[in-house]
C-alpha cells in the first residue's frame, strides 16, 4: 500500500464541477433526448462518439426499448394551482412514465405518488422502465399537505420507436490490449450517482489523449444495464482484448475510496487498485457481488471480465442516495480531482506493469562492471540497488513488477525504474512488448 | 453459519429414550447374542436387515473372530456371598473374557480385577477381544473392601465359531449416490457411547423412509473396527457411490455439537456440517485424526471416503466416558431429538445442494419480463431477487449452491429456492440430476 | 515447534572459540594468502580440500579477479611517527587497496580515510574489490586528532594473476542426495561475521564424519559472491543433487536464531528449520530476500535451490556489524555450541524425514496381532500407538513424516520411530531409500 495525497487542489476540480452543473438539471433516462443532450455536453471535453441503437434491437436476452421523451408533467389541485411540476425537478416524474391527462380524486391519485416519510423534504427517484404505468415523486411534507378533492394530472411523455444512445471513445495505444472505463449516464438530476463518474471519465479520457500510451483505453458513457448489455452484444470481438476495466460511480462525494473487486478477485486490476488504496485513510476493498452497477454485466459468468467498480461511498451507503439530496452540494471539486488523480495512478501502474525474464538467471550479473552498483563495499545497499536485485531475482516470468514491488516493499515506481535500467543493459527482457520500447 | 434452535421438544425425544432404556441392560459385544438382540429391538423402529458373517471370514488384514456369549459371571467370597455379579451390570465382566471356574486367593484374583481409584463408585469398561484372558470390573470402593481369603470365581462364557452380526438398512432415492450413516453398536451398558447414536440413526432412517429422497441413504449398526472393516471388505463395489457420510457417536449428552471433519477436510459433508454448526452456541469443528471411531476405517488412505464424525461431547472428553456413569441419566430426550433435527438439516442440504449452469451466461437475463423482478426501479433488491442474481452469476459449474450461499451470506434455503425458480424458467440447469426433477 | 535447550555447555564451545581466536588476526580477502592460510587452519579440524581457481577464469557473468596480497600498510605523520599501521588491525586497510607509496597533505589524504563518526572508537570495514583505488579505515577519534601537514603513506600490496581459493569437503552418505552447508570466509578480522560460521561448519563436518549418514553432506568455505558464483559455475552437475542447504553466517553472538527461508519458501529445509525454531525463545523466521549472503546466488532464479540462511542476529542488525567491534568478545562458546547443536538437530530430521506408503491402505492393519497395540481395550491410546495410527493413515505418498508430525502434534522422533517399526513389520515402505535400510 502506498500512501497517497488523495485530495489535490487541481484546477480540474472546479472545471469538472462546472460540467456537472451544466448536466445536472437535464432529465436523463435509459433512452431519449436528455441522455443524448448530456453526451453532447461531454463532447465539449472529449470527442466521444454518440452511438444510436434502434428500438427493438436484440441484445442477448434483452431488446432495446422504445425511446422515452418528456415534455411536461404536472399536478394541479381543484383550484387550478400547480402543486407538482416536472419543470421544478426532473425527479418529480417517475422515469419512463406513460402519458396521461386526467382528473382523479386524491385517493385515486395516491397510488401514483411516491415520497419518503423518513426524509419528508426529499424527492425520491423511481423508474418504471418495463411496466406500463405512470407516477410522480414528491416530498412527503408536500404529499401530506394535499387536501382531498379532485386533481388534474398531466404526463406529457412519448414512448415510441427510436434509439438507445451511448457515448464511446477509444484512445489508441501502442498495443491493442484495452482498458475499459464505463459509467452509467442514465440517471436524471443525481449528482454523485452518477454525474461524478461521467465527468471524471471525460477528464481522464482527455488527459490520456494528451500522451503516448502503451495500452488502448476505451471509455463508455451508457445507460445502466441495458446500455452495457447492448454494448457487449455489439462488441463481442472486443471483449478478449480487455485486460482490465473499471466501472466508475459515486466518485464525487467526500468519502474515502471503495473498490469492489472483479468477480475473479485476483485480476491485475484488483491487485493494482488494492495496492494503491490507503486503508489507513479509510479506503476499503470489498468482494465482488452481483448487485451494483454494470460490473454485473461485465462480470456475468459468460464474460467474467477483469472489471471492478471504483467508488467513493457506495450506492445505498449514503443517505442522499437516489433522492433529490444527491445534488451538486454533495459533490466536491477536490473529491472529483482526487478521484481523477487516483485513476491516473492506476493507469500509470497498468502502463508499466509487466512480466520480465532475467537474461542472466544463473547467479547475479556483475552490476558493478556496468556502473549499476556502488564501488565501495561494506555498506548497505541503496534503494535502487536493492530494487535491481529484487527485479533480477524474481523476473522468472511468474512475478509481475507489481508482484515484486509488493513482495519487496519497494515502491512500484522504483521497481519499474530498475526494470527499465536492466532492460537498457540487456539483462532483462519484458515478456510482453515493453511500454517504453515503442514496439 | 445459520443459527439453529438445537433443542426441540419433539415427541421423538421420549420415544428415543424408551428405545435406549430397552437396549441399556443388554450385554453387547463385537459378536454374540447381545448384539443380535439389540439389532432386533431396533427392528421395531425400522426394518433393518441383520447380516451374519461367519467366524474366520477374511476382511483385509483381519478375520472375523469367534463368537462370544455370556451366561453368567460372578465372584463369591469365602462365605459364599456373591460380591460381584454380572447380572447386576454388564460392565462387571471384561468383555470377551474366556470361561473360568476356580478358587483363587485375593492376591491371585487381584490381577484380574479392574477399578477406577479416582472414581471409586464407578465401574470401568474393559475389553479383551484379541487376548485369551478374563477379568472383572468393579467399583474401587468395593475392591478395597474385599477381605483377604479365598474367592470362587465363575465366568460362564463361550468363545466358539459363530457369526459377527450387523444391521443394515438402505433407503433408496432417485439416484444411486449414497449417504452413509454408521454407528458402533458393540458397547454394553453405555448410554451416550453409543445407544445415543444407535437410536438416533434408527429414527433418522425411519423419517427418511417417510419421504421421497433424491439420494440413497445407507445406515449401518455395526461393531466398532471389525464391523466397519468387515462391511468395507464385503462392499467395495458400493464404496465409489458414497457421496457423503457421518459416523454417529455420543449424541445424547447435553453438550454442544462437535464435528470432526473427514480426512479430506474439504468434502461436501465437511462444508455442510460446518455451515450448519453454530459456533456462538459452542459448536466446534475439529480436524480429522486417525484416533476415534469408524471414521478411522472409512478414512483409511485406501478409501479416503468423505465421512466425518458427528458428536456432541467427544469420546474421552466427558468424565463418565467408558464407565458405568455413562448411563441413562447422562442422555436427555431433548439432546437426542436435537441431534436428530440437526441430522435432518444436514440431509436437507445434501438433498438440494448441486452445481448448476447458467443457460444465459452472457449478461443477466431480463428477469422482469418473467415476473422475477420488481416492477418499480430505484429501490434495493429484495432477498429473493438478490438470490436470483447470485445464483445466475455463480452458476458456472464450479460453485455449488452451498458455495453461493456462503459467498453471498444468503440462507441456503433461499438460494435453493432461487435455483429451483430459475430452473423452472429454463434459465438454469443442474449439472447432476436435480433433486426435484425426478430424473 | 519443538522446544529446545539451545545453549549447551558442550566442550566444543571452547574448542571452537580457540579456532576462531587463531583465525581472528589474519587479513582475509576474496583471494590471497590470508584466505589460504585460514583454510589451512581449518584443516586441523577437518580434511577439507583447498581448491585454487586461476585469475581470469570465467564464472557466468563474472571472472575470477587478480589475487590480492598485502605485506604492510601504514601512515606516518610529518615527524615520522606511525599513526595508522595495518599490523595493529587488518581492518585498517581498505580490502583490495592497490599499492601506493607517497607523501600527501592531510587534505589530499582525507578522501582515502574512512571512519564512523557515530562510533568514534571503532574501525569500519571497507572493500574496493572492483575499483582501482586504495584507502585506510581508522577510528573517528584518531582521524579528527590528525594535525595538518604532510603524511607519508605506504600500501605495500600486490594485485597479480594468481588464484581464488576455497575450501570444500564432502562427507559421503548412502545416497548421493546432498545437503549443502556454505559459509563466506573472506572477511578479515570480523568474528561473528563470519568466523562463527566457518568454525561451526568445520565442527559440524567433523561430527558428521564420525557416523554413517543417509545423505551426502557438502561443506563450502568460500569468498562471498565470487566464491559461490565460481563454485556454481564449476559444479553445475552437482546442483540437481542438492536436496537442501544452509548458508551459515553470524551464528556466534548471543541472540536467538533467525532463519531466512529459501526463495521457494516451502522447501523441506524451510519446513524443518521452522519446525525446530522456538518462537517463544525469540527465534524468528523471515522471508527470502535477494539481499544478504550467498543465498543470493544459490537462490538466483536459474538455480532456485532449496537453500536458506541460518543466523543468530542477522547482518546489519547488530551495531558491531562490519566494524572492529565484531571481535572475539562478541561471540560466545555457548552460542557457537548452541548453533552447532541446532544444526545437528536439523541434520537429524533431514536424515529421517521421508515419504512412505502404507502397504495395507484399506482399513487399519491389525496391530494387536503384531504386538504393536495394547492388549486390553477401553483405554486411551498411548503416544506410540497414536503415532502408528497417524503414520499409517497419512502415509499415502503425499505426506512426509515431518508433515505427519506437524499435523498430529506428535514429536518428529516418535513419528520416525513409528515409521521404522511399521517398516520392520512390512506394513510401510519408504518411497525413497530409507535412512536405516542401508540401501
Amino acid at each position: 500500500m502506498e500512501n497517497l495525497a488523495k485530495e489535490t487542489n487541481s484546477p480540474l476540480g472546479p472545471a469538472m464541477m462546472r460540467v456537472a452543473a451544466e448536466l445536472y438539471p437535464i432529465c436523463r433516462s435509459i433512452t431519449g433526448n436528455g441522455l443524448r443532450e448530456s453526451l453532447r455536453i461531454l463532447q465539449n471535453c472529449v470527442p466521444l462518439e454518440i452511438r444510436e441503437v434502434p428500438t427493438g434491437t436484440r441484445a442477448f436476452d434483452w431488446e432495446v426499448p422504445a425511446e422515452w421523451n418528456i415534455r411536461a408533467a404536472w399536478i394541479k389541485d381543484g383550484s387550478g394551482r400547480t402543486v407538482v411540476d416536472f419543470r421544478d425537478h426532473s425527479l418529480h416524474v417517475v422515469n419512463y412514465s406513460r402519458p396521461i391527462h386526467a382528473r382523479l380524486s386524491l385517493n385515486e391519485l395516491r397510488s401514483h405518488l411516491f415520497s419518503l416519510p423518513e426524509r419528508p423534504d426529499w424527492i425520491p427517484y423511481r423508474t418504471t422502465y418495463y411496466r406500463d404505468t405512470w407516477g410522480f415523486c414528491l416530498p412527503h411534507r408536500l404529499l401530506t399537505s394535499l387536501a382531498d378533492g379532485e386533481y388534474e394530472v398531466c404526463v406529457d411523455t412519448s414512448l415510441e420507436p427510436g434509439n438507445l444512445s451511448y457515448g464511446e471513445l477509444v484512445v489508441p495505444g501502442r498495443t491493442t490490449d484495452e482498458v475499459l472505463f464505463s459509467c452509467h449516464s442514465c440517471h436524471p438530476s443525481l449528482a454523485n450517482d452518477n454525474l461524478s463518474g461521467m465527468v471524471v471519465a471525460a477528464h481522464l479520457a482527455a488527459s490520456l489523449r494528451q500522451r503516448q500510451n502503451h495500452l488502448t483505453y476505451r471509455f463508455l458513457w451508457l445507460p445502466g444495464t441495458i446500455g452495457a448489455i447492448t454494448w457487449l452484444a455489439r462488441n463481442e470481438s472486443v471483449v478478449p482484448r480487455i485486460r482490465a476495466g473499471l466501472v466508475l460511480s459515486c466518485i464525487g462525494d467526500s468519502g474515502p475510496f471503495t473498490y469492489k473487486k472483479s468477480r475473479r478477485g485476483d485480476a491485475e486490476i484488483d491487485q493494482i487498485v488494492s495496492h494503491l488504496l490507503s486503508p489507513e485513510s479509510g479506503d476499503r476493498l470489498i468482494d465482488f457481488t452481483p448487485i451494483g452497477y454494470d460490473e454485473r454485466q461485465y462480470c456475468s459468468p459468460g464474460f467474467n471480465l477483469p472489471v471492478g467498480c471504483f467508488m467513493r461511498t457506495p450506492n445505498g451507503c449514503f443517505p442522499e442516495y437516489h433522492t433529490s439530496a444527491d445534488n451538486l452540494d454533495l459533490i466536491k471539486p477536490d473529491s472529483l480531482s482526487g478521484s481523477l488523480a487516483m485513476l491516473q495512478r492506476i493507469v500509470d501502474v497498468l502502463e508499466q506493469n509487466r512480466f520480465c525474464q532475467n537474461l542472466n538467471p544463473k547467479c547475479e550479473p556483475q552490476l558493478g562492471r556496468r556502473g549499476l552498483y556502488r564501488a565501495l563495499g561494506g555498506l548497505s545497499n541503496t534503494g535502487l540497488e536493492q530494487a535491481l536485485l529484487w527485479v533480477l531475482n524474481f523476473s522468472d516470468g511468474r512475478h509481475s513488477l507489481l508482484d515484486i514491488a509488493e513482495r519487496s516493499g519497494i515502491p512500484f515506481a522504483t521497481i519499474a525504474q530498475a526494470a527499465t535500467l536492466l532492460e537498457q543493459h540487456e539483462l532483462l527482457v519484458s515478456e510482453t512488448p515493453s511500454p517504453t520500447s515503442g514496439r
